[in-house]
C-alpha cells in the first residue's frame, strides 16, 4: 500500500504555464486558427505533462499486462482460457497484433505476467510479477482481495517507473486475459450505476449464452459481492482483474513521473477509470487512442471526457489501438518543431 | 484529352484474387475473426489494389496541387490570397503543416504549381505546371474552359506517373489554393443535387458575408452556368478549381498504376467524386483518412461509400490529415508481414 500511497501523492498537476507556452506557439504556426484540431490539442496536452514545449517521445513502450480469471468457468467467453498463456508468450517473439502495429514506431512490447493461471516459463522473454494464478470467481466470491488489488497496482507501478528510468518517455496500456471484457463491465456498471447489460458486449467471443447471460453472470457478481461503488480499490478487488489493476498502476506511475500515457480500448479505458478514481489528477496525463467496438467503451470514455481519435473497428486488446495511436503523438510533436510560425516562414522566404 | 482518355482506359479492376487471398491470410492471424477491423480491410484492399500479398509502401509521395480561385473577389473568405504563393512556397521548404506530417512515415512533398495566380520562381522547389493564373469568376462565367479541366486533370495525371516511374507506390493528394472549399461545395451541390448550403462550411475562415452569403454566390454561379450534372468535366470546368482537377488526375493515374492514393479531405474527397464520375472503378484505390471538420465532407464521403478513420477536427487542408494516415497504412502491412498466423505461432512456441 505504501508504493501505491506515496505514487499518488506524487501526481502533481499538469504545468499550465508551460501549456500556455505551447498554446501561444501552435497559434502563432503558419495556418488558420484551430485547423489541426486534436493535434494541437495533443501537442499542448504533452507541453502540460512533460514541461517541455518541444517534448521527446521517442523512447516508447507498451506495456502488456496478462492475468487470467476465475470468472471463466461461468462460460462468458467462447475462447479457450490457455490462449491467454499461449498469447503472452507470444508476445516477446513479436508474433501477435500489437507487435504488428508497436512496430512501425519501433516501440516496444514489454509483456507482464501479472496473474496467468499457468506458471510460465522464465526465460521467454516474460516478466514474471504474477500476484496470484487468475483471479477467483467473482459470480462465487470476490475476485480478489483487497491487498491482492493492491500488490497488483504495485505491479504496474513498479514495471512503469522501471521502463521509465531505463528511458521511455511514452508509454501505452495493453492486456491479454481471455474473459477480461466481463470484469471490465462490472467495474463499468458499478461506477456508472448502470445494468451491466448496457455497457456487455461480445468481447472477443462471447459464450453460448450470449450477452444477455454474460450480464447476467455480472449482475449476480455484483449482487453477492456488495462492491462499495466509492471505493475504486473495493471494486477492483471484489469484481476487477489482475491485469486491470497492473494497467492502474502503469497509469499512475506515468502520471507520478510527469510520462505521458495512452491507453486503448475498452479494458484499458476503465483501468483508467480506476486509477482516475484513485486520484483524479492523472486524467490529464491520460490520452485516448481508438474507439473500440465494445458498448461499454463510449461510456467508459465520456466517464474519463476524452474522444478517441482512431475508428477503426478494432476489438483486439493487447493495446493495439494504443500503438496505432503512437505516430499521431509523432505527428503533434513534429507540428511543433518542424512546421514554422507565421513570423519563421514569412522571414525565410524574403 | 488523349492522356486522360488513355488513363481512364488502362484503369482496371483491382485484383479479387489476390484479395482472397489476402482475406485469407489475415483470417489466419492469431487474433478473433475481424478484431482488427478496418486494419484488415485495408490490408486487404492494399493486396487487391498491388495484386502483391505482401504489399511495399515504403516510397510515399504526397502530391500537393497549388491553384487561385478567382472568385476569390466575391469576398467569399477572409484569408488574403496571396496566401497560396506564400504557402506553395512554403512546401519545398518543409514549413508547412502537410510537411511536419509527412516527415513521420519520410514521405516527400510534391509542391505543383498548377494555378497559381503569380509566377512563381522556377528554383524554388515547387513544379511549374501552370495551366492558367488562377480560374476565372464562376459568379461572373465558368472558371475555365473544358480544355482547361482536361489540361489540369492531365497534370495531375502525369505529376502523380512521373511519381510512379521515379518508385513511388504510395500516393497521397493534397491542395493549396485560398477559397478552394468554395469550388468544392459547388461541385458537391451539382452532383449531390442539393441547395449548397447544405455542404457549405467556414472553409479556413468564411468572409463577412457568413456561410449563407458563400452558399449564394455558389447558387449563382451554379443558375449561371449550368452545369451538366452528368458531366464530370463540364461541372469542374464551370464550377471547379484546377487544383481540383489536378488532384482527380492524381487518382487516376494513381489507379491505372494499380498505386494506392490516400485522399484527403473535403476537397480531396470532391476531387476524388469527379475522378469516379469520370471512371467508376477508380473507388477501389482511393483510401480515406480524416473526416474533415467541413459539413460537406461527410456527403461527399459517402457518396463515395468510404468511411474516414482518423476523427482529429482537422480542416487545414494541404494533405494533412492524408498524411497522418499514412501510418496506418504502414500498420496494415506490417500486420500482414509480421504477425503470425495461429499456425505459425504455435508452431514458434512448441
Amino acid at each position: 500500500m505504501q508504493l501505491l500511497q506515496e505514487t499518488m501523492e506524487k501526481i502533481q498537476a499538469v504545468d499550465q504555464e508551460m501549456m500556455g507556452k505551447a498554446r501561444e506557439r501552435v497559434d502563432a504556426l503558419s495556418k488558420p486558427p484551430q485547423s489541426l484540431g486534436k493535434l494541437e490539442a495533443l501537442a499542448i496536452q504533452l507541453s502540460g505533462i512533460t514541461g517541455e514545449l518541444f517534448p521527446n517521445i521517442d523512447q516508447k513502450a507498451m506495456i502488456v499486462m496478462a492475468g487470467d480469471h476465475g470468472v471463466y468457468d461461468e462460460g462468458v467467453t467462447t475462447n479457450p482460457q490457455n490462449v491467454t498463456v499461449f498469447q503472452t508468450l507470444s508476445f516477446p517473439r513479436g508474433l501477435t497484433g500489437v507487435c504488428a502495429i508497436a512496430n512501425i514506431t519501433n516501440a516496444k512490447v514489454v509483456p507482464v505476467d501479472i496473474g496467468v493461471k499457468e506458471d510460465l516459463p522464465t526465460d521467454a522473454g516474460v516478466m514474471i510479477k504474477k500476484v496470484k494464478y487468475g483471479t477467483d470467481n467473482m459470480a462465487k466470491g470476490p475476485a480478489m482481495t483487497r491487498e491482492e488489488a493492491v500488490q497488483a497496482i504495485e505491479v504496474g507501478i513498479e514495471v512503469a517507473t522501471e521502463e521509465i528510468k531505463k528511458g521511455v518517455n511514452l508509454l501505452g496500456t495493453g492486456e491479454m486475459g481471455i474473459g477480461n471484457t466481463t470484469p471490465s463491465a462490472a467495474i463499468l456498471s458499478v461506477i456508472h450505476d448502470c445494468d451491466p447489460l448496457e455497457v456487455t458486449g461480445f468481447g472477443a467471443g462471447v459464450g453460448a449464452g450470449g450477452i444477455e447471460y454474460k450480464a447476467e453472470v455480472i449482475r449476480k457478481a455484483i449482487a453477492l459481492n456488495k462492491p462499495n461503488p466509492q471505493d475504486p480499490l473495493d471494486i477492483l478487488a471484489k469484481v476487477g482483474g489482475l491485469e486491470i489493476a497492473g494497467m492502474a498502476g502503469v497509469i499512475l506511475a506515468a502520471a507520478a513521473n510527469r510520462v505521458p500515457v495512452v491507453i486503448d480500448g475498452y479494458i484499458s479505458t476503465v483501468a483508467a477509470l480506476i486509477a482516475y478514481k484513485l486520484e483524479a489528477k492523472v486524467k490529464e496525463y491520460v490520452i485516448p487512442s481508438h474507439a473500440s467496438e465494445e458498448p461499454g467503451a463510449k461510456i467508459a470514455a465520456q466517464l474519463l471526457d476524452i474522444e478517441p481519435m482512431l475508428h477503426m473497428n478494432m476489438r483486439l486488446g493487447e493495446g493495439s489501438g494504443a500503438a496505432l495511436a503512437f505516430p499521431i503523438l509523432d505527428a503533434a510533436c513534429s507540428m511543433m518543431k518542424n512546421m514554422a510560425t507565421l513570423e519563421e516562414a514569412m522571414l525565410l522566404l524574403k
